[in-house]
């Protein structure tokens, strides 16, 4: 059970496209209503990439079509933690990706940067 | 009145584009003669944001094109001035983004990374 | 003589491509076998911009392709010599960039995030 309060969605959409190529709002460890999953680093960082998912779902396009990931986290100490986590989400093909420790909104301790391609090069949102 | 010396121009141009993509280089709070605008956290996004548009307005582009905005800030505590400049700039269409805490140079508050598509693959510069 | 142990090498490919877009992992100043080159700040910068020259090559790419250059530097203080070793790996036409500070591993003080364009939209890797 998930006991912390929502918070305020950032008031950006959650991806940009043009032609082949999206982007994506930085994503971090909440669940379907804004309350952050951040029990233990794996939790939150499991919680991040399942949104990076959804938001490329969203725009049409799949795990493998990500080119590059930058997480920002709070403290390198979970670097080991998030690399485990990494390695489930990208058992094959992996992106291209930079880590660095950067100061998050507390409770985050990960934030996800994504670029990705897209099939089709469809309307421009 | 700006009474703070001007700032030295960093060796590099102020965007590059390849076919449809143009990405800008950092934009920080200054005027035209490079000196700060710092006088409040309001003035200094404004004042940065200005020069996205500027540089855009360069390159041929329009802020509905702005795909992505990265926002670096000295100290997460102005992020609700943030948004309140955030949304003056943009009120209809907004750009995917994310916000982080890092080290600026002094006296900066906010640096403004964007990436924009153009309408015209012209001339890689 | 480098006498550092190297460092595990990220789970990570060192670049992806999609058409005519072409994005790098972080490069850090490593020699060949993973071994840090951190004796100066200007070994180890040209180091980094030495791998990102290594990358851009497997992948087909040239410096003058280079749109994008942002670095992380674990402390400001260096920019004087960052700037010298910018100056010497662009002397002519320069990608746009952004310069931060932010926590990096020990005993690296500087990591390079670069976006470059490609001449042919070969095959998506």
């Amino acid at each position: 059970m998930n006991s912390q309060s929502a918070i305020t969605p950032p008031p950006a959409p959650s991806y940009r496209r043009h032609g082949n190529l999206l982007v994506l709002s930085g994503q971090v460890g909440v669940d379907e209503s804004w309350c952050p999953v951040t029990d233990t680093f794996h939790a939150e960082a499991r919680a991040a990439f399942g949104n990076v998912r959804r938001v490329l779902a969203e725009a049409g396009a799949e795990p493998h079509q990500i080119l590059k990931v930058t997480a920002y986290q709070s403290d390198l100490e979970h670097f080991a933690a998030y690399n485990e986590v990494w390695t489930e989400e990208f058992p094959d093909l992996r992106p291209a990706r930079t880590t660095i420790g950067a100061q998050l909104f507390p409770p985050f301790r990960v934030e996800l940067d994504v670029v990705a391609w897209l099939d089709n090069p469809g309307a421009t949102t």
